[in-house]
């Protein structure tokens, strides 16, 4: 189940059905995910995780959003840069400045343009070259997903979607993923402004971006954010903008659930794949036969 | 151009790659839409529009979503009865009742399960068969998008998003497109109870559920709506809804813009799709090579 790919494999499991299961016909992927045993979850280290406390919204509830960041081999530049920032508190009294409908959430420093008014970042943030966005040959692939629309090959690495061509693996950009902002190439962005997507998967973007995580809790808390009026969805007053009142480690904060995914080295997680492209419960006519990388999310669970 | 598709066209097309237009290379997919000529705009028949006026928001500001209603010959059935649901006003004081992060938010009676409290349906409703949710070979392609991940072909079809397979042609279920919802199979759903996609394109719903039409503009005011934190999104109090004022056709309405869509069969769509595909202006490192058919919305303007 778990293929190093090659050209080879990768061009043999491109033509190959979704890989089929033995699961009644009836079964919903949710069933198959409840039903998973207790071995197929991973843990996901506190440490991982990023906690980021909006401030509350007009009824006085707390808002979180909980991110888990991408693991090795991945964009580890800008992960490190990211753990900088907590660690400096750096932003701590920044805001959401920027929710464009069916495209992203964006976080920042809002006078972050002007170079008189900016927050001082902390010293230490790496320089991270555009070769970073993808790596190199060798990624195992738990999973493969067939029939990519952007011409590359598609799977699962260790609980993440990635694509791959040409001897290259990067990470995908769907929804809920969380990548880096910057200006234009060769700026690569240090990590100090974050977006989250909010709409279909803007997979132009991947290669052109780093990831550098995933929301796991609290996606509603940006996706049902007031769009921005402004170019491109940016707020147009400081008013319409979200405070963010803190990020921090998940090892920093306490009572935080443990958050668990779904092995997808495991058979639970190839069922789920399958059920996903194949639907047969009773609400369903014409199982589809397919399905994208980004229409697989990765089953994720918090556990008291 | 337009191709009227068959088997051998299909199969010629599903290798070949996006149109490539002899375009600047840094020209952005938003550069060719403002640039197209006006000849390459087509109107929307008001006739063809729901104006769909929610109560205002919290602040008194009015919330407006205007819905462009599916052409023959798909989902005519469907697009029959929710003509006659407006001329009856059934909609009217009916509610947004659930709203599902990614998934959608939907509309519809909220006594609609309880045989007692419901709204009584209109007379003159059409019960439309499942054969409906596709329709036969035959139906002009504008433009094709290869490699569908859904292993179907894929294109645009008079402005809307299709895919096509073993003679048969639907429509697909893409961001902002709003679909007839129901319960179990051989059930189809009136009309009465609708959805409009607010997350990554689900097309294993694709056949299985009738599309009727999109939103062309105010998705904000579903897609930001707060999520339902009942079962699959569905709102647990009555306070929680958002009630509909009233549903009418767009030539019922005075003061409403006149909408236009680019034709699909226009070079500027074609130069439109290949940069979708291929972006290479200044922010672009990696262009993807490919595109999925969610991932190029067909373009709308409101027009004074």
């Amino acid at each position: 189940m778990r293929n190093f790919f090659s050209a080879f494999v990768v061009s043999a499991l491109l033509t190959a059905p979704v890989l089929a299961e033995d699961t009644p016909s009836q079964r919903t992927p949710n069933d198959i995910v409840a039903a998973a045993p207790p071995g197929d979850w991973k843990r996901i280290a506190p440490s991982d995780l990023l906690v980021m406390d909006l401030a509350p919204d007009a009824a006085g509830k707390a808002r979180r959003v909980v991110i888990q960041l991408i693991p090795a081999p991945f964009s580890q530049g800008w992960v490190g840069n990211i753990r900088k920032l907590v660690a400096a508190r750096w932003y701590d009294g920044i805001a959401v400045v920027r929710v464009q409908d069916n495209y992203v959430a964006q976080w920042g420093d809002p006078e972050g343009e002007t170079p008189a008014k900016a927050k001082p970042l902390p010293k230490g943030l790496t320089v991270v070259p555009e070769s970073e966005y993808a790596v190199g040959h060798g990624v195992p692939v738990d999973l493969t997903i067939p029939n990519d629309s952007y011409r590359t090959g598609t799977g699962i690495h260790a609980g993440w979607p990635i694509a791959f061509a040409e001897g290259k693996t990067w990470p995908t950009h769907c929804y809920g993923y969380v990548g880096v902002g910057r200006n234009n190439s060769p700026d690569t962005g240090t990590g100090a402004e974050l977006y989250a997507v909010i709409g279909h998967a803007p997979r132009q973007l991947d290669r052109n971006v780093a990831i550098v995580g995933r929301v796991i809790a609290g996606i509603e808390n940006l996706s049902a954010l007031p769009r921005g009026t402004g170019d491109i969805g940016f707020y147009k007053t400081p008013e319409e903008r979200t405070s963010i009142r803190s990020i921090r480690m998940g090892n920093e904060v306490t009572g935080l659930p443990t958050y668990e995914y779904l092995s997808t080295e495991s058979r639970s997680f190839a069922a789920y794949v399958d059920k996903r492209a194949n639907r047969q419960d009773d609400f369903y006519i014409h199982p589809a036969g397919g399905v994208d990388v980004c229409n697989v999310p990765v089953p994720i669970r918090a556990v008291k």
